[in-house]
Parts: C-alpha cells; structure tokens; sequence
C-alpha cells in the first residue's frame, strides 16, 4: 500500500478520531464541567494536525479482531489524549518554543494551564480507558505510563554514561515509547474480545512499531531534513545524548575514532556543536546509522509477520493497512 | 475527642499507610519498573510528615461501612499518590522553594523529574484506583481530578473579577478541593460495599470537609501565624486573590471601606503589601473572617450530622474520630 492509498484510507478514521475528540469537549463544556480557558488550552494542543497514530492503531486492531462498534472512537481518542499530554509536560520540560509548527502551549497560555492542561487530559485518558476498556485495558495503560516515566527517569541516570550497550538504550525506549503503543494495540483486541494469542501478536506489533519509530527519531536527529522535521539537526549529538547510532558506531570503531568521539562526549557542547559533521561522518563509516536502519526494519518485518495469525480474507485489507503505517514509520522524513 | 485522644487513634493508622506506601515503591523498585533516580524523588515528595488526611478518610469511612479486609490501606494511598502528584506540579507551578519545612522537589531534583513524578504518582494513583476500587471508583477519581483541574482554570478566569459572589468561590473550591474529598469517603463506602444512602452521607460528609479545609486555608492566609503555617502571611491578598472573606467583606462593607477595597484590588502588589493590615482591618471588621470561621463551622456540623445514619453501637469510636478529624481541620492553626 503506497502513502497515498494509506492516507485516502485513514483519512476518514482520522476524521473519525477528531469528531469524537470534538464532541467529547464539546460535551463537557456543555455540562459546565470544563471552563472555557481550559478548552482554549486542550482544543490548541489537540487539534494541530497530529497524525492520530495512537488511535488509529487501536481502531485498526479493534477491526482486525472483528470489531464493529463505534464505542472504539471513544476509546481511542483516550491515547492521543495520553499523548497530548505527555506533550504538553515535555513543552514545558523542554522549554519549547515551538510544536508542530505552530507556538507550544506553553509560549501562549504560560506554565500553570500547561501543566495542569497535561493533567486533565491525563484524567480523561484515564476515565475513558477505564470505563470503556475495562480493568485489563487500564491496567495495561496505567502501567504504560509509569514505565514512560521510568524511561525517562533511566535516560537521565545514563546521560553521561558513554559506555551503553544497545541494552540499555532498548531499555529506555521500550518505557518511553514501545510499551505504549503495545499497549494501545494490545487494548483495540481486548476491547474486540480476542484471545491471548491474538492479543500478543498485536502487542508485539505495537511495541516493534514504537520501537521502529523511535530508532527513526533518532535517525533523522542526525540525517534529517530541518525543513520538514521542524527540529534543528544534531541536536542528540549536541546535547551528548546516547542514541543508537552513536551506540553502535562507539561499539565498532577503531580506537583513533572512538576516542576522537568520547573526547568530544566528554567535552563541552560547543565543540560538539562545531564538530557534529565529523562525528557524524565517522558514525556514518561505522555503519551507525545503516545499522539503525536495519533493526528498524527488522522490528517492523517482524511484527507484521506476527499479524499473519490473522487470515480471515477481509484482514488482509488491514493487514495491508497496518503494513503501511508501519512502512510510514520507518520511512518517513519528518 | 481531643487532639491527644485523635492522634493516639491515629497514628497506627498513619504508620501503616506510610508503610503500604513504602513497600509499594520497594516492590516496584525490586522489579525493575522504576530506576533510584525515580525512588529519590518519590521518597522525597511522599515521606514528609504529610498529615494523609486523604487515605485516613478512605480508611475510616471503609471502617464504618464494615470493611475489614486490609486491601483498604493499597487502597487509600492511591490518594495520597494524586494529592502529591498535584503539590508537585504546584511547586513548579508556584517556583516554590519550600513544601512543609524542606527544599521543594523542584529545587533539588530539577523541573524534569519533578513535572515527571508528578504524572508517575498520578498513573500509579489511577491503577491502584482501577484495580482494587472498582470501575464506580475509578469514574469518581477520574472526574474529581478533572474536576480539580476546572477548578484551577474558574480560579484564573476569576482573577481579575472582583465582584466575585460567593457561589463563584465554591465552584472554585468544590472543583479544587471538594469533590475529591467527597470521592475519597465515596470511595470508602463503594469499597466495604455500602448501599447508596450511606454512600451518599460519606460523600456529604466529605465534600463538606474538603469546603471546610479550605475556607480555613483561606482564613490562615489572612490570620495564621507564619512560625506554624510556614507561609507568608497575606499572601493571597497580596496576590488579589478574591477568597471568602475578602468576597463577603465586599458585599456587606459600606461604600468608603469598599471602594478602599477595591482600589487596592485594581492597584498594584506592591500598594496592597503595604496596606495589608488596614485591608485586614476592614475585612475583620465587616465580619469577613467570622462569617468564613461560621460556615466552616456550619458545614462540618451538617457533614457529621449526616453520619448518624450509621447508628449501630461499634460505630461510635468510629464517628467520634471522624468528628474529631472534622473539627481538627476547621480549628487547626497550621
């Protein structure tokens, strides 16, 4: 399935999603349950022409284990609410300026609706997961998000250990993104009532995709065209962050180009700022990146595999779906 | 009861909640789900002589319902994980220095990890919530963190509005403190499997001292000693903010003292420090603080009233604590 097939047929889940997010504020400012500034705030981070990842693959994997009730869109609008929210707080982490090409919330509104913006959403995903999904789904969901936090908390306790294995990389980025998504896809077949096994495949689907999508982030730090990621380059590099590109070319280099790059891991950010083409020309002639490439590729093939359990011939369109959304992640340029 | 007697009987009480806390971070760490980094900061915003008067309730109220399991203490902490998830978010909110006597988490640890801690507790809160409460529970919990966060929201868009009536202030503190208190002994009923009327009086019961403890907060701002509240005294009158006494000195002052009033409202922080004392003079004076200490008063008496539905005679011990409870906070000077 190429991108445009893809989209023409995401186009009106997407929509979907969106409506549901819609009504669902709508409804609550209708009651009077939400002031208007605190709509104003989650209408700016909501809708901002995000992908709607996370709710696709729960309405797409709900389908392919036989779903057919439209409660899904309301489940689903829970994790790009989790999503959203997690936005919000690394916006004010991050002291971000801009998201998505347009000012973060944060620069507009200022700290306390950011932060306290992130918190409902928090809640409402909660309310929504727990109260559509059943306990399973909240508890795979609730647990989720902890382990994000835990990923973040190891990636700061590794930040100046230039000495990671890809263990301990995998590590962080299974907390901070891949057992999410698992978890997300994992819900959509226990929201259809699927079977473990099933159930499992899709997991292990999701979580290869969240890995996938993050080894591609770290790629396109360094490879990335600043015009359509709307992120400078380099900036992993920069800020001595130990990605997996850095990881393996750290791993394969001879002594001269490992130590020129520790030297530099070691240093100030400045000269790592001025040096960034060097390193990353020596990350390139280790394989660094080509290796990346690989394994996210290899993730993805794999999970794709898992999902041929599913072989009723009306799946193979979804298959195909979940095919190319998955080829959307490791492909993608932005 | 008096306050020797209410600590005596509650104090085994606390040292179990603090312990079912303990050994819930030590398994979670013992696992591998959450790094030392992590546990530092949790240890740090969870052990420091928090008064736990969230889980209490929750325990008592299961009490009176008959619960005898002792699941009601992994319970109860639940709530006092999503208290500290939103005093750490305040701190950064706040740029607070100081929590209860110690360096704010935000000082030592950073804005990361602090922001961060705030959503683990807040994920781990709605777990134990959705896990061993019940999906009636987790509805209730969700809609009350939701409810807070609206709270906050009314409180700014009523910054600047001084003809404030006091139904604006309790929508404020209904959203804010309220409605949380009132799910937390909601919460107690649901778990010992109470009818809907005794369900319906724990509610009241707590609702009423959530409104309570913050009118007296509020009247600490104006009165309490810095040397025991650890605050700054004036500070919301400083800041303009429009609380109860203020709102009801307004409405019953006459016209010199009113416009005096709001002259110093529409002015600068700077003038309204400085005539802190006579604002506070002419507040006392129009009954502002006696009208809040009264309603406190009257609030919790119809809250206990409403307990009487649980006459049987083991019962009694139970009532006097939750009546000594009640009067602690309306008369506590810290």
């Amino acid at each position: 399935m190429d991108k445009v097939e893809l989209l023409a047929r995401l186009k009106p889940e997407i929509a979907l999603v969106d409506q549901t997010m819609q009504s669902d504020l709508e409804n609550l400012a209708s009651k009077g349950f939400i002031p208007s500034n605190l709509v104003e705030v989650l209408e700016h981070a909501l809708f901002n022409g995000g992908k709607r990842i996370r709710p696709l693959l729960c309405i797409l994997t709900a389908e392919l284990c036989g779903n057919s009730s439209k409660t899904i869109y309301s489940l689903a609008i829970a994790f790009e609410y989790l999503h959203v929210a997690t936005l919000l707080h690394d916006d004010v982490i991050d002291h971000a300026d801009i998201r998505r090409g347009r000012p973060a919330a944060n620069t507009i509104f200022g700290l306390a609706p950011t932060i306290l913006a992130g918190d409902f959403l928090h809640a409402r995903s909660m309310y929504l997961v727990g109260t559509l999904g059943g306990k399973r789904s909240l508890e795979l969901i609730c647990s989720a998000t902890e382990a994000m936090v835990a990923g973040e908390f190891l990636q700061i306790a590794n930040t100046r250990n230039f000495n990671q294995a890809e263990k301990d990389y995998f590590a962080v980025i299974n907390g901070k993104t891949a057992l999410f998504i698992g978890a997300v896809c994992e819900t959509g077949g226990i929201f259809a009532g699927a079977g473990n096994r099933e159930i499992e495949a899709l997991k292990i689907y999701g979580a290869n995709l969240g890995k996938a999508f993050q080894i591609r982030d770290d790629l396109l730090d360094y490879l990335g065209d600043h015009a359509k990621t709307g992120k400078s380059v380099g900036n992993d590099f920069r800020e001595g962050k130990m990605t997996l590109p850095l990881i393996h070319a750290l791993k394969t280099a001879g002594k001269t180009e490992r130590n020129f790059l520790l030297d530099l891991l070691k240093g100030d950010k400045s000269r790592r700022s001025a040096e960034f083409e060097n390193a990353k020309h020596i990350i390139a002639k280790n394989s660094g990146f080509e290796y990346g490439r690989q394994l996210a590729e290899k993730l993805i093939a794999a999970g794709i595999a898992g999902l041929h359990i599913f072989t009723a011939e009306h799946n193979e369109q979804l298959i195909a779906t979940l095919t190319g959304l998955a080829g959307y992640v490791i492909h993608r340029d932005k």
